[in-house]
């Protein structure tokens, strides 16, 4: 039952992302009329330098007036691929109030204004689909918010940024420090000239907002998210987590707290034991290992950026909301029906690898351990090493909140016979 | 917006699935109204054996009349986790006739039936979902049908048998023959005291039917697929496998042929190498790895069975349908519009990793060699190992098909020199 309205389509944003979505249109039309049960027609692409040749664009589609694209009124679907806040955000609430529904791959704007996007959409009826928003072509917003809809997820345990992914794999495998990691990164493309948003863990912690909110059924904001890069994870951290049969990943985690009447949500470097599925993730990939009552363990693996899986993200949401328009109706929206809290950090438990600098003298252990005991962090294995009057002491405890842990190393600070704490790494999925 | 009146649900079949179904459906009653916008009510529960006491279902409800049940007229949704092709198939035409949507577990019968039941579904206005018949709660139908709507699937790549998973993944690390990892899969429950289904590749055979058919928009018939057990796979293989930097794992293969215009669907054990990331999918674990124009290689992992995951993707599916009653449409059906026919397996074109046992003297080697490039089939390396005057002889193939490898071994059997074909295995993954 094929409809021969088409149904219309602007674009806005035509960078590596918006390119390939219109390519795909062109390409795949018949694919994508007979997947719809309607032909998808490309009625505008809104960019910023009009000059800019484009192929397969034709240019007469092309305007630098977004606003009026959006207000034309007879829009089906508007697919968003600027990125950043503004004028995205404005765009996307003019457009669902002229009539349409709303494609995007702008995490940072999800992961910020998801609430309020979510209740414009509502309100007006329209849908807003964001698969490419998380991990480029994971897929796992889907099967999170509909395959798992019966299901409660307790826990989601994600490799979420490329670049870091990159980085941190190269110094596994090659035993390389940070910096010389990053700058093969950068020049094979895996990192941008300034990387601060992916090796500080901001990407990653817009992502870990927008997971935890749609995993636990409810609100989780940017502030929410605990957030710690990895510049300071060194080859000895590395060489730390060998000897304890683990890898070290920059891992965004989202977890029912206690007794599952808050949330938390962080992103932070850890260990994970190389059993673990998430210690095979290699290179630029990302995967979300997501742990719930009955299903048990799930994971969810692809690449985690590039202009074409992005793009096949969005065009998946294409046929979803283009179905949803011919059937006059509109998908799951948002259910933050659950309202949890976010719990701060300092109510986080997990184990810590703590490697310590201290004086190679008789005693230092009983103080050390006294220390740990005082705050309640109880020690599951400590392995000492000296040479030349110095001495490292490598402390694993079992699990304890991060308020437990932080008084411990401020204590250990003050001790005279440490030298200094030369690292402080958690231990996550066992 | 809550509707009050509830989704009317009947339960067909209690074992292991229907009742941990029903009992989240108490359990988590609210959170699934939540979910779906309407809460849910179990009304019936059809099942063989009344007698049985089952755990928190209201014993009014259970009838042995299945029939009857879904013939009531008022219900909303039939949940089929009976199994096997009769009554199942009946039960499911009937309530489709009666104005339910169907939510079944049942791979055996959606891969023999499918396009007659998608068809019936259509044909009423219904509903037909069963994210449970494959590979339990990978959950990959729905990113598959709707995540990748706009994509193009090239091939899809399966662990979609735990059973068999353990036993070649118990082989591979303990170096153990086929009937003891057996045995042990035996006693801890892994494997059923008739183990056919699992090990001569049935089980896989059905999904990676349904899997084909979704991948590739199209139809593809129990009788399409190519179906080759792994009993006879041996620890020598094994040996063979790490030193080609591989491990063996039973595979359901879906892939377009040649120039697109073709698809083929196979089981048997093949050989991947370690840094696939099927390799590392361990005890009764699955995963499907799939490969597409955009968004490149994505992996699923989840648990391949039990009682609680199965029942976790049923109630995905509920609560999908559910809205879609809410809304008075109905979810993406089948589509198969691409209409592609199956190629046979002579078509299917890869690498083959053949062991031969041959006389230990000279010129075996060029008549062996002489054979493969007499049926087209290139050589990537030989290894030959001698002892005794036996000599064992290992060819590793370029790609070819499957043809005129059968061809090349046929003519190799028939060489006075060469004793016996102790192993063919086909080289996947690369």
């Amino acid at each position: 039952m094929m409809r021969t309205r088409p149904l219309k389509v602007a674009l806005l944003g035509c960078g590596v992302v918006g390119s390939e979505v219109a390519r795909i249109m062109t390409t795949h039309a018949d694919d994508l009329a007979a997947r719809i049960g309607a032909p998808v027609e490309l009625v505008g692409v809104a960019v910023r330098r009009p000059d800019r040749v484009r192929e397969g664009i034709d240019p007469a589609l092309v305007t630098t007036d977004a606003t009026a694209l959006v207000k034309r009124g007879d829009l089906d679907i508007v697919v968003e691929v600027i990125g950043g806040i503004e004028p995205a955000r404005t765009l996307i609430g003019t457009a669902f109030e002229h009539g349409a529904s709303v494609v995007s791959a702008n995490k940072a704007l999800l992961a910020q204004d998801g609430a309020a996007l979510h209740a414009a959409a509502e309100e007006q009826g329209r849908d807003l689909y964001y698969e490419a928003a998380v991990a480029g072509a994971i897929l796992l917003i889907r099967p999170l918010r509909e395959s798992l809809a019966g299901d409660k997820v307790n826990r989601v345990l994600g490799i979420v940024n490329g670049t870091t992914n990159f980085i941190l794999d190269k110094m596994d495998s090659t035993g390389a420090g940070y910096q010389e990691a990053l700058d093969e990164a950068t020049a094979l493309g895996y990192a941008e000239a300034d990387p601060t948003a992916d090796v500080e863990g901001f990407d990653a912690a817009a992502k870990a907002a927008i997971l935890a909110g749609i995993a636990f059924h409810t609100r989780v904001g940017l502030d929410d998210v605990y957030r710690e890069g990895m510049t300071e994870v060194t080859a000895a951290d590395f060489a730390s987590a060998k000897e304890m049969g683990c890898t070290i990943k920059l891992l965004a985690i989202c977890e029912r707290a206690g007794d599952g009447a808050s949330v938390t949500a962080r992103v932070h470097p850890a260990m994970i034991p190389l059993s673990h599925p998430l210690a095979s993730v290699r290179g630029a990939y990302n995967a979300v290992f997501v742990e719930s009552d009955a299903s048990g363990q799930l994971m969810f693996y692809g690449p985690g950026a590039g202009g074409a899986p992005t793009a096949s993200a969005v065009l998946g949401d294409l046929v979803a909301v283009g179905r949803n328009r011919i059937s006059g109706t509109t998908g799951p929206g948002a259910s933050a029906y659950a309202a949890l809290p976010v719990s701060p950090m300092g109510e986080v438990v997990t184990r810590y690898h703590i490697s310590l600098d201290v004086a190679d003298k008789p005693g230092v252990l009983a103080q050390v351990a006294t220390v740990f005991a005082e705050h309640g962090v109880s020690i599951d294995t400590v392995r000492q090493q000296g040479k030349d009057g110095e001495a490292s002491l490598v402390v694993v405890t079992h699990r304890a909140s991060d308020a437990a842990l932080g008084g411990t190393v401020d204590a250990l600070r003050k001790l005279d016979t440490v030298r200094g704490v030369a690292s402080i790494m958690r231990v996550e999925g066992e």
